[in-house]
């Protein structure tokens, strides 16, 4: 059938098709039936809602993510994706092929999934789990998708941490030291998956990090390296449509997880990577056992794509940093390149930093870069290169400004600070879509406290998410006070 | 936030509502973010869409779930439901409380759950089970909700099958027998879950199933028995979200189904079911003995709920009837109760007829109740009952005017009638929503066929579906013939 295509204004995530009730009678497409949708010559696919008011018979009216297509179009009703029978086919536990998972990643890059669709798969692999090989396909898949981007220079360095600890916002300093140190680091984050605040919703704090791939090789050519959003490119581009259907469930399947990582660095053609691998009670890896087998994993896949990884499996029962959330993460982070800031983030860096400029053959130290001030230098050059203001400070780093502290309501000490739980409390607030939302940690595990002492403050943007924020407190113990004797012997 | 709310028409299930993105950001609401909507102190839970053209400042557009909202309305934001959390849960295969299953059941039927999260539920269910303890809290969360038929009669008779056997459309036929015995039987049907015509579907071909409570209730007063959709009035609504999640999938997991049968027999008051429970290679359930673990489920979750559950297990590994799709079945159904008509068919609906007659300690034969035409006529007062038209004959019910037959490619004998690949070929063609598609079995399991020989006809409303459903079976052998030889030996 042959429409004109025109735009209509729906914030929609999903390529829906608006069609008068008429024409989608004559197609025979019933409400979220997929059409083929023709023009000069390419074919993407859309998904029908049918209307007898807000469009005219003749008129396909195309929802964002199909705003490039306009004018005269040709549509056909298109059948179930054959991925559908392979999404069944991992519901039932049995191991999918090569193909098969090409087939999936193909179709979920072409919006040819629904969300029952894409969260099935998902939550299959979650609950069913993947075989290494099966890891490996989809890697390849991810990362055989969208743009590369290739470098004249050896080695390129990359980081990633798995995440599942609140805070930890690592990256941005080991960055500024590592490409300092001279070795070239095009650094691509993700948003948050189950965190309140991804390195790239951080970084957005300080500049953009949405740029096309000819922004990005400038931006690195100038300063050696960068912080961007991998998702604002084409890297990879699948990751971004799989953590849309983690992210409500705030989960995280292994499988996808190594194929998320390793498929974009591959496509930033990383060679010698470090993968941070936070495990302990809270943390997303919760045994030495898992994060050494995940270690494994990441290592094997890896070296089957050509890529140098390392693991440092780090200690994940508590936040590293003292904020959580966008705004609240980016002070810590400035705060330690000033030479200031939490110990805890300033160790972490510093050894991780140690770490990958080792494994890429370089003598230099972390700790000499920063306390120079270079690496601080380093780090504001990156942020100008990004439209950022290079001169920002830590005071112009405001928190929401609702806010609400909790106090101790009794005298003791801190025996557990609960990564969940906070992370929890910290998307309550708003966090990461509202970057002043947050909170801050007061105390750590093992300090002293007296009754009445401040131990976290919540931060929103306003007074209905800081509400929310509250009430969910009150129902959890995200610092628990304990007395020494009560320390010791938990009584249930 | 106060806003004045307007209907706006686009054919969506989800309750959207479209927000000028100016009142949006002031709410601080994103795209997604679910909203609580008073009006008139009842309170509904909606979806955020951003528009910058669409809809003014001031104004909130309700898509049709929502379309009761007229007029001012007061609107705050809504965080994450607590059900999101059970669904993790049980994604983590951790067993739901009484109390965690009512949160969902509620929580899906008030629309507060994505797609990706009710498919996240119904995914988790597949892959990691419910216990007999949570089949139990689900099943009467869910009849919890929604209307209730009562009678001053008794027994109430019921009959369900579980399904995956194409064709079997034995229900109006046994209704037809049992409520010309004297027993009433307000029988409510699915519409189709992963095969190509539910009995709703089919009924829909020969008359209204769509009623409310009270129409029922006059219906069943009329004729001693209906044949409605439960799904078109409120008997445990939540069924149907779950078949809305399911569908896509084809998966319809143990404590699902079990919940969702006795709950809409909780709904319907009946006293006295048999439940149909078809076993072999490629049926719903492949082996005895998972299909005597179901039946014992079925018996105990029934027994817990005060109903007496007696369950058939009967033979599923190929079709019953001819016809496969809404329109086809009617055919079938109302040749038997003529006295011709697929011999299986009749077969297996007299059996549990008789078994249910017998159930409810009424002596009568089915076979003298459809040979005497009487069946027949009592089925023809319920149509006329049910808004259709009494006389139709089985020259009325015309297949879809596309078709195409496909032919034996070799003599031999018949080693198997494939029930999936029928069902998968069928929807195919567009059934169940395009009722006059489907497909019509021209050869059963150890018929001899001659080359040439038709084996089944496809047809369709249209060319693109036809076409879609040939492209399909020539990657299938839904029919499988053999050489006497091959038949016995299979080479591999």
């Amino acid at each position: 059938m042959d429409l004109e295509a025109i735009t209509i204004d729906i914030g929609t995530s999903r390529p829906l098709v608006l069609l008068n009730t008429v024409d989608a009678e004559e197609l025979g497409a019933h409400p979220l039936d997929r059409i083929r949708i023709e023009r000069n010559g390419t074919t993407t696919t859309g998904i029908v809602k049918r209307t007898d008011e807000l469009v005219e018979p003749g008129i396909a009216a195309m929802t964002e993510p199909l705003h490039h297509l306009r004018g005269p179009v040709t549509v056909t009703l298109a059948g179930t994706p054959s991925s559908v029978r392979y999404v069944r086919k991992k519901l039932d536990d049995i191991e999918l092929q090569s193909a098969e998972h090409e087939t999936i990643v193909r179709d979920i890059y072409e919006n040819r999934l629904s969300d029952v669709e894409l969260s099935a798969y998902v939550s299959a692999v979650y609950t069913n789990g993947l075989s290494l090989e099966e890891t490996k396909h989809l890697t390849k898949a991810m990362s055989g998708i969208g743009d590369r981007l290739t470098w004249d220079r050896h080695p390129i360095a990359d980081k990633h941490s798995i995440g599942g600890v609140a805070g930890n916002c690592v990256t941005p300093i080991i960055v500024a030291i590592v490409t300092e140190a001279g070795v070239t680091m095009p650094k691509t984050s993700s948003r948050a998956v189950t965190s309140p605040a991804g390195t790239a919703d951080v970084m957005e704090v300080f500049c953009d990090v949405e740029f096309t791939t000819d922004e990005i090789v400038s931006i690195v050519e100038s300063t050696n390296g960068c912080l961007v959003w991998g998702g604002g490119v084409e890297l990879s581009p699948v990751d971004d449509e799989l953590i849309r259907a983690e992210n409500p469930l705030s989960i995280d399947p292994k499988g996808i997880l190594i194929a998320s990582v390793l498929s974009k660095k591959q496509s930033v053609s990383s060679t010698h990577i470090v993968i941070d691998i936070p495990y302990g009670e809270g943390a997303k890896v919760e045994s030495l056992i898992e994060a050494r087998e995940l270690a494994d994993d990441f290592k094997r896949v890896g070296t089957h794509l050509d890529m140098d990884v390392l693991c440092a499996i780090t200690h994940g029962t508590e936040p590293i940093g003292h904020g959580i959330g966008p705004t609240l993460e980016a002070r810590d982070v400035l705060s330690v390149l000033e030479g200031n800031g939490p110990e805890d983030l300033r160790l972490k860096s510093l050894e991780l930093a140690d770490m990958l400029l080792d494994h890429c053959d370089i003598d230099a130290s972390a700790a000499d870069l920063v306390d120079s001030g270079h690496a601080l230098e380093r780090f504001r050059r990156i942020v100008a290169a990004q439209n950022g203001d290079p001169e920002i400070t830590t005071d112009d780093l405001e928190p929401g400004s609702e806010s609400k502290t909790v106090h101790a309501d009794r005298a003791g000490i801190v025996t557990r600070v609960d990564n969940r739980q906070l992370s929890d409390l910290a998307r309550r607030t708003g966090a990461p879509r509202d970057s002043d939302a947050g909170l801050v940690i007061h105390r750590a595990i093992r300090d002293e406290v007296d009754i009445g002492d401040p131990l976290y403050t919540l931060h929103a943007e306003n007074l209905g998410k800081l509400q929310e924020a509250e009430t969910l407190s009150e129902k959890l113990e995200p610092i628990r006070v304990r007395t020494r004797t009560d320390a010791l012997v938990e009584h249930r």
